[in-house]
């Protein structure tokens, strides 16, 4: 098959071969080659279509079909011999065809054309990522909604500004990322759904006067209908763009917990440990445990946003229709959807590897004077006080505490008296970290009964409906 | 109110002043004076509630509530001054108040914070623009419905390559972007259903210990629920980032017209004539009628991009909760919506003003042996040709064609039956274009008759159904 | 001024006023007029060089040149009034030009074009904004370089993969910013060299019939040349371009530094000290100290890259010579400049305010085993172990360590000869933080004394050479 | 070699095998081998070094050397089998050379680590790339330069806004791309220049207490000097920041000459032919000939600028100094800089393959009323009148043209008269488009006699100096 020449299939007008240069610029069988199961599957549907059409022998399509399944299994084994003389995967495997079958072969183009056969098959292969991706996220979803519940009570920082705020629970900060993921899933499901319409039988841009039926390959390939315009057919490359965006700023949420991870396993946090199996060593620092699998999720993002815009500016400025432009849709878009894919299996094995070092935590909660919120708040519930007056007081009290070097609950209560005489010992009860997690009974906060509450719906939820929120 | 000093907001512990360099990066009152209305709108949904709550009293809320109006109304009448000392939209508006009347003003902060506070508004805000942009696309959508119906049955050049292809209508062509359109709504719909939960009461980042009820004031704001998780409430800036996205895929939709009309304009392809109203002359050739709109519209897409782009990395590898770095999603994020708002009505006065040249997209259409698919689909379909077979005969006519210097449908039928013998008269019945157009009858097709079922079909959806696909 | 309609300037042959829409979309005043002093200048230069060559009269040329003063001393004193109707600076100039001295001033864009006149404008305000951040790159280097030389011997841990790697110096770590910054000059200085070609002259692409004095204007410009194609001349928008991804660069190293600082104020690093001028509270935290300014730095990137990618967009697939899309140009380019002084700025400041806690560092240097690589160097260099090998039984004793709960310089010698029979009591001398950085004398290393030297160096060619690394 | 375990390596600490998925995300050796060549030339530098320093034996270094060249053959001939197990490139050498030479091979890592390794070997990976870059951009230039100096009298339509503006000559578009690709290996010998400084002996991060040479080995790689900071050695990936910010300044040229080869080769432009060898058929119409080379280069700034943005983001926010993120610096960058490589051979070739087709140009030239400048010109030369007036009766008159649907040379004189009463004869001698290119001598202007200069002076510089402008 090698010594073929692919220039034959491009008809009889072309002398010259094309310059070695442009063998090279415009061979894609390197890596639109993963497409061959879908354009196998597509060619079926359409064979079938074809001959239940009458457009071809019901003879002829048997052929087309059995030849089809044989350079499936010839593929699936390892056997299939890709050629770059026949420059992409639809002819390759046209070709390999018609060294199976003879003549038929030659009739499966009819009433197609390779614009619609690479949109079909770049869109199944698109549509299966998306599947799978949306799996994953359920899967990591999962993973932190254990951590979340057995970990609902655990007291950490809460941090604004990376400077500790009030304190919350593990639990509470885990279940961000679940709400995170839950957009992202919900983003996948909508790309999903809007790209499932069939280009095929848009032919090479403007439709065909055979007569075929585009809502049976469609049915049959899965998609919820036919696209409705040949022209948007064969140059739409929405539903790259669109997962490659969903697929973005999922990353950016994956790079939010991977940084998290990387400080947490500082000695200055010690927040978290993660096992062996998460971490590597140095080659020349024996004693390290460097915690490679969460800086590879962090920087992720990067060629998956490069990919989005990459992909954003290809298109940018094309006249319709098909534009040779549009090859450059694969690549980026094969590797941003695999680096997502393996980011998330890397983050769910480390959050289910990973274990809180909950005396660190609470610790780190207690200080830096988190729960003068509580005292602010506790003037304007118990002492009526405007929330701004309030706000100042504790600022004049929080000034006392750090000038004797004193955590909040442990400043005399002449101190505070002395700043403001109203207040009185009941003031006590609320400046332990475990009493400020405790009062957030406000929905969405971080009260240790309210997010157990919460992770066990949002379990039950992932178990019942896994098919969207 | 500008000789304030917005120190005292933040406490009685600071004693130095911000350098001046801190005030000019810190301060936002320049752009997120826009949030305003949106602010005010929040606050005063936030008292109502604090009062049914019984967190604060009656007679307080009412102060505020009307205290509010009356900001509202300055602001509206112009006649309010925002302060840059006073640092952001939020405590100029709080500032006012305390003017306006005095301590019950410092209760309104009870029991939120500026980290919901601010989410609350950006959503709020976002919400407005994507809804305002809804509009607009089915604005331009009804304007290139309405064009393709009057010109379903105009022949133009189909182009693949920018080479021409195939012959489709003019209704065909403009009916492309009707379904790209149609896409971005959903996408634009789809991300405002998905924001469309509130923050408020997230309160700085954990909840808070007042008994408030966020169930009301998500529901008197519109919002669909309160949002789940409280670290989330303050840190989540998807809704931003989703709208960017949809807005960067749509501004690559209005590129690529942009870039038709831009060229259609050219004498060399002058397919469309666009009044005065849509192009501007030159400051030294005074014969230019410059496709200014168009070309502005066209590079519309660099900002958009790049606002996206721009905020991944802004929060890229962010920790939880809120951080000081999430200032930065306002600017781009306001310039980006508005400049895809301008695009969408300048390219929908253009659709609406544009007048196709039919003799000129006609003659246009018959170059380029554009009806040779047509030969060798009749090969298949009259002669049982193998489509390979078939293409290969038509290029050896064609090229037969073009030695002679003729178009394909003037090349006489003895030179065809040297290439295939077969050949008869009846191929001249498909060589035409208007013959063309009118066979490719399958779904999506080009054919005038399906372009202008289409188009009536699309016209009665937008008509019914403003509100999605 | 402003009833003035600016069609009248387009020449005789429009007769509908441009829509609404048109207007808003194509108008450029609200943001081109920061370019007017540019403009202004570059007119000076055009009408004195017209003069020269005799192409206007002396008396023409001094009435403009008076004229265009008045103009510049009405727009500095504020008192100029731009016009929305007159849509961009050359024209609201020109229009004043003209009620000012009446006839002469059309004679003013006689051999130019607005093309070349903006290329011009926009060329001189991206080369003040080089010399700007190159003063700005200078003094931010002079601000690390001062604190590193103060705190040239302050040990601190070596991160990699943000793990204590091994001991280094605080001067050290600080010294890698100024090499940055030195690229990051240099970088400035290439583009600023590059940039520094006048286009005014190509007039509106093809050059001019007039015998203009090219070499002339450049050289009052401050241009070392003209620019070599006219066609280029108007069309380039390289300058802004490269000036855009030398800032984008810079940006990321800001927001490396400003990541540590985020970092290292954090209560479980504690290793620096920032003062009340570079940090802010908060709205319901009085106790807060948040390094806003860092994080505010940090973000910047954002914008500034977005800025690179939205241009290159713009550009993408322009055709030759000026098209509108180029007017696009501006803002971003703008923002990103000032957005990068604003940064350095700030963190200059950071810098000069910051203190380093000497203990809090010198402790954390000593944790996490950071001298094993010095035990693994002393079996190399003194029992002649392969590094492979001394690598495996450094580690093993590390493991020790660990297991006992000790440091490493408390690891009893027997336990260590139980690993390594040869290891003698000499291995104590390297295994303190002292002595290992003590003993990093290679290049670049970061022993004491090389830091103090290189920091001394980099200050002497900071003070005697401003222009260049 | 392929069942040792990596793990080894990492000393013997870690008990657990890393999972699965940290293997997958972990292993870089698939796109990292391409390094080899560079790794083992930098073993060998510093090899050498270690044995002159005296820190390892002579006879040590000529087996590592004699080991190194072995596997640098087996590299070659494809012998040499990588294994994923061992992780990295630097791994698999290493662990080769300890096959085949046994313990010296575990000296060579002595005083350096794997980061400064691979930031050695990857800087000498990016400077050949752009040592390569640098002669394609020569090429392309020469071949432009030959074209124009051919053509430099061949009149074409100049355009602005993509319409007609000016007739200029296809020698002075063309020499447009070869100033803009002069800018451009400006950049890359800049970059070059300034990447030229060798990190090897940066150790790990704090440089090492064995007294090496690094003057040596930088000298022996061909850098220009040591880098002066070892943790900015370890961390720094400027390098190939600035080389992608070149490369997509480079694709941002490319795609524009590529669009207008595009739209040149429409039959409605016709104003090139491409032969065979740079333009491929369709599998449906036989009669295309489709700039598919044109189109792929156009879009290759898509990728470019896409690994830009995604190096900015994953270094973004790193703290130092060497982090894992940095792993995802290669890939992107080495497509990046193959697709810039194959885009400018690709359209060398295109250059040198295009022929214009003059007699469109040249009546293209002539419509749209593209002299009108000219006439404008004539007025303000001729007769004195300001340009402003001159400009507004021009426009009357080509309004009076294309009423009358005359081209401007053949407006009768008494019509022009019934404008401007005082235009003569002579004022035709400027209408026509030859004489109009023959008038625009100005510096830089399109006139044949001057594009011819400037084609013949950049020949004799692209000659002479292929090492810079």
């Amino acid at each position: 098959m090698t010594e073929k020449n692919a220039n034959k299939m491009w008809g009889g007008r072309f002398a010259a071969s094309p310059a070695d240069v442009m063998q090279e610029i415009n061979v894609s069988i390197s890596f639109d080659k993963v497409l061959a199961p879908h354009d196998i599957r597509g060619s079926k549907a359409h064979a079938a279509m074809l001959s239940e059409a009458g457009i071809i022998t019901k003879s002829d399509a048997r052929e087309i079909l059995k030849g089809l399944d044989q350079i499936a299994a010839e593929i699936e084994s390892g056997k299939f011999v890709f050629s770059e003389e026949l420059e992409d995967v639809h002819m390759n495997v046209e070709s390999r065809l018609k060294e199976l079958i003879g003549a038929p072969a030659g009739r499966l183009h009819t009433a197609r054309s390779r614009n619609d056969q690479v949109a079909t098959d770049f869109r199944l292969y698109v549509r299966d990522a998306a599947d799978g991706i949306i799996q994953s996220i359920v899967g990591l979803q999962k993973a932190l909604v254990a951590k979340a519940e057995t970990h609902a009570a655990v007291v950490m920082p809460g941090f604004t500004h990376f400077q500790p705020g009030q304190p919350v629970t593990f639990g509470h900060h885990l279940l961000a990322y679940v709400e995170m993921l839950g957009r992202d899933r919900g983003r996948f499901q909508d790309a999903r759904r809007r790209l499932n319409e069939c280009p095929l039988g848009s032919a090479a841009l403007a439709g065909t006067s055979f007569p075929i039926d585009r809502a049976k390959t469609a049915e049959v390939l899965g998609f919820d209908r036919p696209m409705a315009n040949s022209l948007d057919g064969v140059s739409d490359r929405d539903f790259a763009l669109e997962i490659l965006a969903a697929a973005s700023i999922a990353a950016v949420h994956l790079s939010r917990l991977a940084e998290e991870i990387v400080i947490w396993m500082t000695p200055q946090f010690g927040f978290i440990k993660l096992s062996d199996r998460f971490t590597t060593g140095s080659s020349i620092m024996p004693q390290k445990r460097n915690p490679d699998a969460a800086e590879l999720v962090r920087a992720k993002i990067g060629r998956i946003a490069g990919a989005f815009q990459g992909l954003l500016m290809v298109i940018k400025g094309l006249p319709l229709a098909y534009s040779k432009d549009l090859q450059e849709d694969k690549e980026a878009t094969f590797d941003a959807l695999d680096s997502l894919r393996i980011g998330l299996a890397a983050m769910t094995g480390m959050v289910a590897d990973l274990e809180p070092v909950e005396e660190a935590m609470r610790a780190a909660a207690g200080r830096g004077y988190s729960t003068a919120t509580d005292l602010a708040d506790w003037l304007v519930r118990e002492l009526k006080m405007p929330f701004r007056d309030a706000h100042h007081v504790t600022g004049t009290i929080v000034k006392a505490a750090e000038d004797r070097g004193l955590d909040l609950e442990d400043v005399p209560l002449d101190v505070m008296q002395a700043v403001e005489p109203k207040i009185t010992k009941d003031v006590f009860s609320v400046l332990s970290v475990e009493n400020s997690v405790k009062s957030r009974k406000s929905y969405g906060g971080t009260a240790p009964q309210s997010v157990a509450k919460m992770a066990r719906a949002w379990a039950r939820r992932l178990e019942k409906d896994a098919s969207g929120r």
